[in-house]
């Protein structure tokens, strides 16, 4: 890691640690180069990464200020820590309706990009996940078994994200999603405890290690009555 | 601008001139170094820069790689460049409903954080999107006009975006995004050529200044059956 990157690692703890919250002031520009001992570029490079990442926002003149990060209740599309994280002040459960592991299917193959898929297995996983124990959603996942070897009904049931990154200590790249507006079929209405044809936003998330390699594609229906979602734009993009 | 960022400004642009897509291959750190005479770790800072921005990826002792960008008609809800931008392969049109200079309301005031209602204007802008000539969406916007000092209908016709960034040079900072999944109103299936009660994705966009001055509150009602959406997640988002 670069002198700047642990900077800015050390900053979003700071801002966790601090609970800061939208339009908090952080310390000084000088004050950090005291406090980090490193140059004052290097303490700019760090805020610009952070800007980058949607953490803060820079007033020139006036400081460096902490960035609204969502509205309660809103699940952050972006925050790829599952569930558990992004809706953390709620009760999240799970019902595993499905955990088997199977040969990969089309839609598996193609997402995970599966190269040989007569030697390659997937877990195959479906949960209906409740926040404060009503319905909010269906997930249908698979991960591939070459890269989480192991899946239980104790995993499933809690966080499958906590266990990658804490327990298996597999660092997550990103995670690609693909949302479309649609109506709920029969079954889908019964497990959410809607009426068919009910609205729903159906998502397609392939998350990926470090390396581009896809490990888990997952589809979630979701229950239109119960979740709102939110999106930290970051800087920069307005240049693709 | 830091020596990295330059290299990260000119690398975005090396991508988009050479059209490279999913999984091209960028040239070797080496030549990086060589070609913009630099040191191996400004190319790295770079290059870490433009993995976080969702860019590209890094496969240890292969290469650098050309990330995938979206699926082609996806709506990439991240690029605030406009509709004109993300879905630039199709013809984008819209029809003026109401383009008008008001007193902001409660919302405008809200989200635009607009400190002295009473001394403000706002742009009020209705416009109805098509693609291909379709309907897509139905956009309500407000234009703090302390920041946009006008608008045309000349401008709301084409890309305000454009206009924006282009003619007034106001750099955009960065956009926040609410999505919701509801049924559509009356007065909206007819502009959207479905029926009241049918499925639709709502949006409220704020885009800010660099220094988080909130400039544009837009509110969109989509058509479920004519839009897809696309999120290009970044790296560092788990650490949230």
């Amino acid at each position: 890691m670069a002198k700047y990157e642990e900077v800015a690692s050390d900053l979003i703890r700071y801002i966790h640690d601090h609970e800061l919250e939208a339009d908090d002031k952080l310390p000084s520009i000088q004050e950090m180069v005291d406090h980090y001992n490193v140059s004052k570029n290097t303490v700019l490079s760090a805020l610009n990464d952070l800007e980058r990442q949607g953490l803060i926002y820079q007033v020139r003149g006036s400081g460096v200020y902490v960035r609204g990060n969502t509205r309660k209740g809103y699940i952050n599309l972006l925050n790829i820590g599952g569930f558990n994280s992004t809706l953390s002040q709620f009760k999240i459960e799970s019902k595993i309706l499905t955990l088997e592991l199977v040969e990969p299917n089309e839609e598996a193959i193609e997402n995970l990009k599966i190269e040989q898929p007569d030697k390659t297995k997937v877990y195959h996983v479906v949960r209906i996940r409740y926040i404060e124990g009503r319905p909010f959603g269906i997930e249908e996942s698979y991960f591939d078994k070459d890269i989480i070897p192991y899946l239980s009904e104790d995993i499933a049931s809690a966080s499958i994200f906590d266990y990658i990154t804490e327990d298996l200590e597999i660092p997550i790249g990103y995670g690609d999603h693909f949302l479309r507006v649609g109506r709920l079929k029969a079954d889908e209405a019964d497990q959410l405890q809607l009426n068919e044809g009910d609205p729903t936003l159906r998502t397609e998330s392939i998350f990926h290690l470090h390396n581009g390699k896809p490990f888990d594609y997952s589809k979630i229906t979701y229950h239109y009555e119960e979740t709102q979602f939110f999106i930290q734009g970051t800087n920069y993009q307005y240049r693709y």
